[in-house]
C-alpha cells in the first residue's frame, strides 16, 4: 500500500510539472473582449487565443461556451485557452486591477492618436481591448487605455472584422516575443 | 460647345490621374483562394484584400460575388479589390503564368519544410496559395511553389482559420513592404 502511495505521489507530482510547464509557455497577453456580441468572432477569437498561446481571453458571459455555434468554431480551444468573465459594467475595475499588476492597458482602435501596430514595441504584460462590431470601444474606456493601437488600412473599405483585427494584434505582439530558435511544438 | 468639350475632356483627364493613382497603391501580392470553399471565408478575404490594397483576390467561381451571404459580410470590398476567376483546374496554368512574369509563388501550409512566417522575406511580386479549409493545399499544387510559409502556432489546438491565417500572412506582407512615413490616408 506504501509502494502504490508512493507511485500516486510520483504521477501526481509528475502530472503538476506537465501542467505548470503548459502554463509557462502562455504569453502574457490578454485579451479583453466583453465589448464583442457576436458568436462566430468570440468563438474565432478563443481558437487564435489558444493558437498563439494568449494568458486569458475575457468575455462578458461565460455561458457562451455552452453555446453550440461558439463550440463549432472554437474546435475545443475554450478547453485549453482561459476564459476569464468580465461583464461590460466590470470593465474598468478589471483594467484598474490589471494596471496595478503591472500590465499595459491597449486598445486596439483607430482615433487620431493611435500609433501604427508595427511602429508599435508591445510590452511582454499586456492587455488588448476590442471594441464592438460597429461602435468600437466606448470613450471612457478609451480614456484609461494607455495606448491605442491601429492596424494600418490601405484601402477604401476602412473596416477589418474584430477577430480578424485582434488576431493580426495578436500575432503581432508574438511575433515581437517569441523566440524564433525554440521549436514550436515541444512543451 | 467646344468649351464643354474642353471641360469633359480636362474632367476625364482627372478621373484617369485619379484612378491610375488608386491602381498605383496596390499592392503586388495576389491571393488565390480558389480551393476555398465556404462563402464567410471567401467574403471576409476579398474585405481583408482590400483593406491591405492586395493586387487581387483570385477565387473559384465569380459568381459568389452575387451572393447575399458575401456581399453582406464583404461590404462592398469587392467593388474595389480586383477579383480573379481561378477554377481549380485552372490553378496549375495560373501559377505557370505568373511565375514566367516574375512572381514568387507561396504557399501557405505546414508542412515539413515550411519557413515560419517571421523568418520569411517576402518578394515584392508575390502570390499566395491558400488551402483548402480541411485538406490544405493538395500535393500537385505544392510541388509547383517556390516556398511554402506557416504561421508558428504554439497551442494545442493547432490550426487557425483560413480567412484569419491568410489575413495575418497579408499583414505580414504589408508590414514588410509599406513605408510607415507614407500617410495611409491619402491616395
Amino acid at each position: 500500500m506504501a509502494r502504490e502511495d508512493q507511485l500516486l505521489d510520483q504521477l501526481l507530482h509528475s502530472r503538476g510539472v506537465i501542467v505548470e510547464k503548459l502554463k509557462a509557455r502562455r504569453q502574457q497577453i490578454i485579451l479583453l473582449a466583453s465589448l464583442i456580441d457576436r458568436i462566430p468572432n468570440l468563438a474565432g477569437l478563443a481558437r487564435t487565443c489558444e493558437v498563439f498561446r494568449a494568458a486569458a481571453l475575457a468575455v462578458a458571459d461565460k455561458s457562451i461556451l455552452n453555446d453550440k455555434q461558439f463550440q463549432l468554431i472554437s474546435v475545443t480551444a475554450e478547453k485549453w485557452v482561459p476564459v476569464l468573465e468580465v461583464p461590460v459594467g466590470s470593465m474598468k475595475a478589471f483594467l484598474e486591477k490589471k494596471k496595478q499588476e503591472g500590465f499595459a492597458i491597449l486598445g486596439l482602435e483607430q482615433t487620431a492618436n493611435s500609433v501604427a501596430l508595427d511602429q508599435y514595441n508591445f510590452p511582454t504584460k499586456t492587455v488588448l481591448v476590442l471594441g464592438r462590431e460597429k461602435e468600437g470601444i466606448p470613450v471612457e474606456i478609451i480614456h484609461m487605455l494607455d495606448t491605442c493601437i491601429e492596424i494600418p488600412q490601405l484601402g477604401v473599405v476602412r473596416s477589418l472584422n474584430v477577430h480578424v483585427s485582434g488576431a493580426i494584434a495578436l500575432w503581432e505582439y508574438t511575433r515581437q516575443h517569441r523566440q524564433p530558435w525554440q521549436p514550436v511544438t515541444q512543451v
